[in-house]
């Protein structure tokens, strides 16, 4: 049987691999990714065949992986994070379709918002909500729909994709949403280049947040009504009643 | 310094274990957890002290490992999945506020909702939201809220403790409180025991879930309302637009 496995390699650095990602790597013929994420990896994995696409040919990339099992290969298509959390792994199914041949296998990761979290301290320990603020396959009024549900409800929110160099503003409108249902002194805090070279982590106000630059590295949380401050940590508590 | 690490050691199986956790385990003196877990990782790190407390005691568990790394051992307090995700990280950090002269470090790990996406698919390639059913330390009236606007919103939803002796109907409920905006045909999935011995996994309709009994080690996935069946995958697309 070809076979075609999607790995998760983590937020960036080895060591947060799995045991598992790494020993499929070690394992395979050929690995395919984005070239940023390729090039993380590439020294760890001497003797492999490396294929990159850029990031917008991501239809063209798994066409190319799945080409190359149909060779005899044993391929892996690498994702940063974990595939499955805004990653390949979707689209791998949908064109597996037409590749009864090819066996596909999930190799899971840590994704951004789990790797970042645990950076901050503890943002996540209670219900949480995950919301990508990219508008290039999602209509902003879906977005923003979700945004505000998310904040009435009170989840702590991660923003994946918070900005890029078209959508300068869409952390600052997020944010604004936000600010109907919670206070402007909500705990927020931001995480770039997680395990990464420059790896750099703040915690603020939401209103502080509202102003802050960011980039297409960085995640960000939102705290719930419970979150606070511990030193310099981001902490949710495990629920609503006194421990 | 007395150092305590806060290991996630992943769904079960020793592979999904991240290369930091494992190393970070076999570098420590003493490993701190709930029994069911302790005996998850035990054969793999021989040599080391193990303690244990029952699940309801976190507390307790926290003051012990603390305890333990003023003692001037290295210690690792272990939890399944990630730490982070509904575990011991927030309470280790409120602790932590009595013991200054401990360092806390997270070690972050692959949690069901990631870890049982792998197995199921792709089911949280778009937005998501992850709801606990315990009301051990939530009201009740916050979880139900929580349910409608994540349904409301369309998020695929992910489902924590969706069972136990006392909450043998809560499923049923949440189904009903989704059903109120998503479709009965809405693809969701179960997955239990994920990379453990008798991992079980189903994808079916919002409406056969709702009339299906699950256990606590058994994590729900509800669909949005662009998710489909894939041959016997759940695969949500990377978006509302045509790729």
């Amino acid at each position: 049987m070809n076979k075609l496995y999607v790995v998760g390699i983590g937020p960036g650095e080895y060591e947060q691999m799995t045991i598992k990602a790494a020993e499929t790597l070690k394992n395979c013929d050929t690995i395919i990714g984005y070239t940023v994420y390729v090039d993380l990896v590439k020294e760890h994995f001497p003797g492999k065949e490396f294929l990159t696409t850029p990031m917008t040919k991501e239809v063209d990339r798994c066409v190319m992986a799945f080409d190359e099992a149909m060779k005899g290969k044993t391929v892996a298509m690498i994702c940063s994070g974990d595939a499955g959390v805004y990653g390949m792994t979707g689209l791998i199914y949908e064109i597996g379709e037409r590749y009864p041949d090819v066996e596909v296998e999930v190799v899971t990761g840590v994704t951004a918002a789990i790797g970042g979290a645990g950076v901050l301290g503890a943002p996540l320990i209670h219900d949480f909500a995950v919301i990508s603020l990219s508008d290039l396959l999602t209509p902003w009024e879906k977005i923003e729909k979700r945004l505000l549900n998310a904040a009435e409800a009170d989840f702590c929110t991660v923003l994946y994709n918070p900005s890029s160099k078209k959508r300068k503003d869409y952390l600052q409108k997020a944010c604004d949403l936000t600010m109907q249902y919670k206070s402007p002194e909500t705990v927020c805090g931001i995480v770039a280049n997680i395990g990464r070279e420059g790896e750099t982590v703040k915690v603020m106000t939401l209103k502080e947040l509202r102003d802050t630059q960011v980039d297409m590295f960085t995640t960000v949380f939102i705290g719930n009504s419970q979150t606070k401050r511990i030193g310099d940590k981001m902490v949710t508590p495990r629920g609503y009643r006194n421990v």
